[in-house]
């Protein structure tokens, strides 16, 4: 394994205690001396370290006094409030023209797409992996990969599984492109037109697509912006509007970036096992918590196969592979056909690459590396959204992945025409209304922050405040 | 371009005079010295030439007189019966597991899958190719490509059709998961559950699955051997029966090898524009002709866009890269809409890598060289089936692709018997009800012709016909 900098080390310890809350606003940060001694290494180290910090806008120097934590103005930014419940709808994917096209131009600021930006990727090493892989498989490489998919891919993820709690052998794992197919895979599987499915509130508009376009209608459970959706509401949905199937993302939602807490988790699960309701995990996000351990997923509590775990490696590391899966319990022998029927299998290099760069350990290595520079920018963009926006503009605080939900006043413009008359400016957004199957949210919107801070996206946030306000 | 061997030239010139039949079984064929002549080669080539002629059981020599066309066999069966017409009926995709899992065990003869064996295929080139792509793509190549996916690509694909006659573009080219997905787009984007659906009759299975998954009917038209279904009963089932939408193979068809002459082509367009019904086409066989020019699809006969091609590498080229395409004609905005719901995007590094194999020529070369050996292993199929088949056998005789599909006489067991007999003694097959929304053909079955012909190929052959009887 290639170590850290010493100084990134020591920034990231007391980043740690900055974002967690140990060290508060104000409050002094250690001296040189104590983490020169602490970390036995020089002072100029910590030095170092103090300006990486400072450059982050977490600490400030005061002269002949040390560091203190700096108060930052996102600090006071309120969560968004949690929408009203509705009547459940089959969405509609009407919007979707507008996002597709801001994401074909490439002179448009990225904060639409939620995908990272190439260069937080490990694409030397993976692009190494790939041509290997090509020169390795020889003419075999072109044989169609039969069902369920690329078996060391379905083992390497397999065991990321089981060592999250999961009972999950290769066997269970079946590969897809992308987590969306997973997701369709796994509602053809388990509903039928016209069911209603419950999903968190706002939801990420692909999931409403497919519900759409598959004749389901949308149950939309109000989530907490920091612990998702109560399971007490869930469970009404399912005995009171006998929703037949739930699509959750229990770790870092998108949009919100809420974390289901374990208790919660194990609560969902035991009462979908009772009521024979089948849930749709997705955990497209769940490899990119800011500090700490990884989140167990839903899967990790499920005993009777009653979770259809839905993943991919497009969020967290290569958008351009579309390699997901789905690890679909009991549900297996029908989603394995329907894998058939929709597009018969995946491509097969591309398993292989990820394959390879699973078991190296360099996936872990790389998201080791990632979770902190996602951390500062997510940081950043909400600090950039505190200072530019007007009083009353609520914002998510998420604990991992890159995605920020900004609510703004109710005195700012409509977020659809926000979207359109940033478009013009070269900014591309997602509207609140695209995260609703009733239109609702419409004065929100989705940044992503998958991009490296930027003079360009702090002038874009400015400028997005001053088109909200107009 | 790396030129045939002389001997190869020659035989493949007898060869096609014999599958054309100017020269029929028992004629004799030009003398050593007037091929010599007329090829300006050594008598010896000439020789080497009927070597390979006697090889592949064309020709037999005489002494003293010469080599005269062989009396095969084949020559004998008779084509399939033309189905009865059926009321319309949603297919159901119960029989998909058994296909399956004959994919997945690599010791059974491989007689059901529609795949070309990886030794046919240029691997060494598209593996080298594939790593050149990865190594020069750098981060960029991590970027999920947008919609409507790899633009080289696109323009090569475009270019192919309008040296058809098809008023294509690259921007009207949709990159897809195999044809497959395309066809499901397709289908989504025209229909509505419920509607009725032209199809052909017998059909490929993996079209009856995908109607049966969305809700449709199919209008199962019953179709010739040689030259597929019938356009007046097409426009029956529009005009009385309420067909929204047609599927169809016009070229080398899946199963039967059915090849629609152009007049029909172009009076089945004209009939669907008229009638404003969208017809789906799939031509992933159309590159595979025996002989001469590869035929036009539909598409070159469509001035509405009231076409939606479809099709894919799969079949001539690459099975493992999943790569496919739709060009939707007029219901492009419906079709990339949905693209994007169902899989946001198709992988790049396969696209880019069979873009540059099209750029360089590399395709067009790879054709030529296996529509040859596709023939041959058609022709050595159909013989071994003569030989160890019943009188009473019909046979369908392709032009093109390399399926064949099997009528046994009715004191034949039945095709799922069949199926499930020779699955135990390693063999797979297809089925014929499979290609049926009704359970018909019953006494036939498919054979894919994709591997080099073998000894094991032809005792499996004899064991089937034992099964058959038995």
């Amino acid at each position: 394994m290639r170590s850290r900098p010493l100084h990134q080390t020591i920034a990231d310890h007391v980043a740690r205690q900055i974002s967690t809350g140990a060290l508060r606003p104000g409050a002094r940060v250690q001296s040189v001396r104590q983490l020169s001694a602490r970390f036995a290494v020089s002072s100029n180290t910590v030095l170092h370290a103090f300006a990486t910090l400072e450059a982050l806008g977490l600490v400030e120097a005061r002269p002949q006094s040390g560091y203190y934590v700096r108060a930052r103005a996102s600090d006071a930014l309120p969560a968004p409030t949690v929408p009203q419940p509705r009547t459940p709808a089959v969405p509609k994917a009407d919007r979707l023209p507008l996002f597709i096209q801001s994401m074909r131009d490439p002179s448009v600021v990225p904060l639409a797409a939620a995908t990272m930006a190439p260069e937080l990727l490990p694409a030397a090493r993976l692009n190494q992996l790939l041509a290997q892989a090509a020169r390795r498989s020889g003419a075999r490489g072109l044989r169609l990969d039969p069902l369920p998919g690329y078996a060391p891919l379905r083992r390497e993820i397999a065991r990321r599984l089981a060592r999250l709690g999961a009972s999950v052998t290769a066997e269970d794992v079946v590969t897809t492109i992308g987590a969306i197919e997973a997701i369709h895979l796994a509602l053809r599987s388990v509903t039928r037109p016209g069911d209603a499915v419950v999903v968190e509130s706002p939801c990420y508009f692909g999931v409403l697509q497919l519900l759409g376009e598959l004749g389901l209608r949308a149950i939309e459970v109000p989530a907490d912006p920091a612990l998702g959706p109560p399971v007490d509401r869930i469970e009404e949905a399912i005995t009171r509007r006998q929703a037949r199937a739930c699509v959750l993302v229990p770790n870092f939602a998108n949009p919100l970036g809420s974390l289901m807490p374990v208790a919660h988790k194990r609560a969902l699960v035991e009462l979908c096992t009772a009521h024979d309701t089948p849930i749709i995990e997705s955990d497209v996000y769940g490899e990119l918590p800011f500090e700490g351990e990884r989140p167990a997923p839903l899967k990790a509590f499920d005993e009777a196969g009653i979770v259809l775990h839905c993943s991919s490696f497009s969020k967290s590391l290569a958008p351009s592979f579309r390699a997901g899966w789905i690890c679909p319990g009991r549900f297996r022998e029908a989603v394995e056909q329907r894998k058939f029927i929709y597009t018969v299998a995946s491509p097969t290099v591309t398993q292989a690459a990820i394959a390879e760069f699973l078991v190296s350990g360099g996936y872990d290595r790389h998201l080791r590396a990632v979770r902190r520079r996602l951390r500062d920018q997510v940081m950043q963009t909400r600090e950039a959204i505190a200072e530019h926006f007007p009083d009353g503009t609520r914002v998510s605080n998420p604990q991992g992945g890159f995605l920020l939900w900004v609510e703004m006043p109710h005195s700012a413009v409509d977020a659809l025409d926000l979207q359109r008359r940033a478009l013009r400016e070269k900014i591309s957004i997602v509207p609140g209304p695209m995260f609703s199957a009733r239109n609702g949210f419409r004065h929100c919107f989705r940044l992503s922050c998958g991009h490296p801070w930027s003079d360009a996206l702090e002038s874009a946030i400015a400028r997005l405040a001053r088109l909200a306000a107009s």
